[in-house]
């Protein structure tokens, strides 16, 4: 059995004991009923995921994947391939959003190469870098397949095998990617998976192409999902044919999170495409998945409608790297704060018919 | 000169070289244009509030404003005034909802006592409790005005003096209240200085009141402002007319905050009722407000337009004490993070054409 299969095999849903006995418990806390709205929403969500009405969530890890894209010779972006490997080094360096970001989230960064199209052998020997690469960026979906079908399977079972390693000393995990080129994968996957055959409303401006090369880039989604047929009953069959490396490296941390009931702190646009590959793989894996942000890219919104999520943010983001994760994160120390913590009406001598 | 008429001498507005700067420096961080979207608007308010590229926001503090409210007499709330009372105690004693989100957010709360209706001077002497009261609750102002002008004009200048005393220890201020009946203030706020006589459309549920209650609620309040006849251009008339003493607190600390040339995170419906008397005293005050969230009251859409903000968040929240500004705090703690220390293409050797 592979280390795929196997884990798919071993993911249980949310536990609904856990999400009641969250929920009774919330109902006797000192504020009218449910007048933390969201973030009391949140709080049965963690209880149902790590059975336990303290969830923990101190300890975290935003997992960043990076990987290049043949797609850039369509001339679906302004930058270069170049440009993935040079945010590599100002990732490992800290000057990069994510760095800033997850320090304030008081959350530990791991860089991860799985598939970029560059040497990064000294970061990876300073051990700055965890070299998890499956090729060297994937071929142009617009011409063929982006990789094999074992590539795929294997970008996937690297982002569980990492989930795996981590968890001991992770609480939540947050996805976060780096890859240039990788809105155009994940407009197609939002197309394929919501059985449609358009790409051009979900198709945005990435790193800020230019307005008027917009229907350029939905014309080769749309050649690229026409040429190789993916299987929309088949996540890996879909991302063997449009990549890329780093969404299945975060469909994989997200099935490995999962598989350890801890939830998983899902970033923007191309993180829910990995998101959508993960839960296409095994559907109960949505239960451990909490969307950051609504991204600035336009395919978003129907990313969130097929992952039945409402984020959590509204900040017209689109950069990527993990930064809404790591901005959504305080949100998850509050509502495992505001459950641990809080007083009941009881233990406070406030009058319940009056304020519940 | 009072104090009141003093400090609106004395705020000027955010200044707009400042903001330049900021954005300028914005521009040449390593990431897409403005690719952390509102969090960069926002970095670049606090520029302009604070005259810094590099803005302090570390030291918070939430000002927890309480008071009553004679209006409770009609039917409003389907709480008694004692729940105020009793609350302050959980407050006090750092069980309620405040104690442990301000926390999360490593803000400290002072409680203060604008009107409670109660006796709690055994808290005040403990040092626990501020005593700033103006007197024991509002009158009904379904049956005149809720207070004097001169009361009206204490609870203000009680909010200026809270926030010049503080100022010196505090980066960041945030808003909070308690106070059972308030959102019946807050709304005829919110109907008067929109220029319209029809509270019905900015009423709501407050703490729990039941639907079929609502009707009768927004009769009530527009009862009180027939009757007392607000002059909406004379923000203190309102105030006195409508009240209450913590709504008045709040405007005065948000004067303060702005004479300080400090941020600060308005809280919910009751904290943007505030907000509205601070703006129709001194506009220019306005620079220095961060809404922290869309409120589930629907008046709060409506103050949030008139006072020219969008809500950070947008939780349904609508427990007030200052819980949504504290949620909010992480992300000028977020923003300031980022003006101060992310690589910019040239530190970080990433192709500027490329990305920007």
């Amino acid at each position: 059995m592979t280390l795929l299969t196997e884990t798919i095999g071993q993911i249980a849903g949310a536990d609904q004991t856990y999400r009641e006995r969250a929920r009774a418990h919330i109902l006797n806390l000192t504020m009218p009923s449910w007048a933390l709205g969201r973030l009391l929403d949140l709080a049965v969500d963690l209880a149902g995921m790590t059975r336990s009405l303290q969830p923990p969530v101190a300890r975290k890890e935003i997992v960043l994947m990076a990987g290049d894209h043949g797609i850039v010779a369509e001339g679906v972006c302004p930058q270069g391939s170049e440009v993935t490997m040079q945010m590599m080094y100002n990732f490992i360096n800290g000057g990069a959003g994510i760095n800033v970001l997850a320090k304030v989230a008081k959350a530990h960064v791991s860089v991860v190469d799985l598939g970029v199209a560059a040497d990064l052998s000294d970061a990876v020997a300073a051990g700055r870098i965890l070299d998890r690469k499956v090729a060297p960026g994937t071929a142009n979906f617009a011409r063929g397949p982006a990789m094999t079908r074992s590539e795929a399977v294997q970008s996937v079972e690297a982002g569980i095998a990492l989930a795996l390693e981590l968890s001991a000393s992770v609480d939540v995990f947050g996805t976060g990617e780096m890859g240039i080129g990788n809105t155009s994968p994940s407009s197609a996957i939002v197309t394929v998976l919501a059985g449609e055959t358009d790409p051009a409303p979900y198709v945005g401006r990435g790193a800020g192409l230019a307005v008027d090369k917009l229907a350029h880039k939905a014309v080769v989604i749309r050649r690229g999902i026409e040429l190789n047929e993916p299987d929309r009953s088949d996540g890996i069959d879909v991302l063997s044919k449009v990549g890329g490396f780093e969404i299945g490296g975060i469909a994989g941390l997200i099935l490995g999170a999962a598989r350890c009931r801890k939830p998983v702190v899902v970033d923007g646009f191309i993180s829910s495409a990995g998101a959508l590959i993960a839960a296409s793989l095994c559907p109960a894996a949505k239960d451990y998945m909490i969307l950051a942000h609504g991204s600035a890219e336009p395919g978003h919104v129907k990313m969130a409608e097929l992952l039945g999520k409402l984020p959590m943010l509204d900040l017209n983001l689109r950069l990527g790297e993990g930064t809404g994760a790591a901005l959504a994160m305080p949100l998850l120390d509050a509502a495992a704060a505001v459950m641990t913590d809080m007083a009941t009406f009881e233990s406070a001598k406030v009058t319940v018919k009056g304020i519940k």
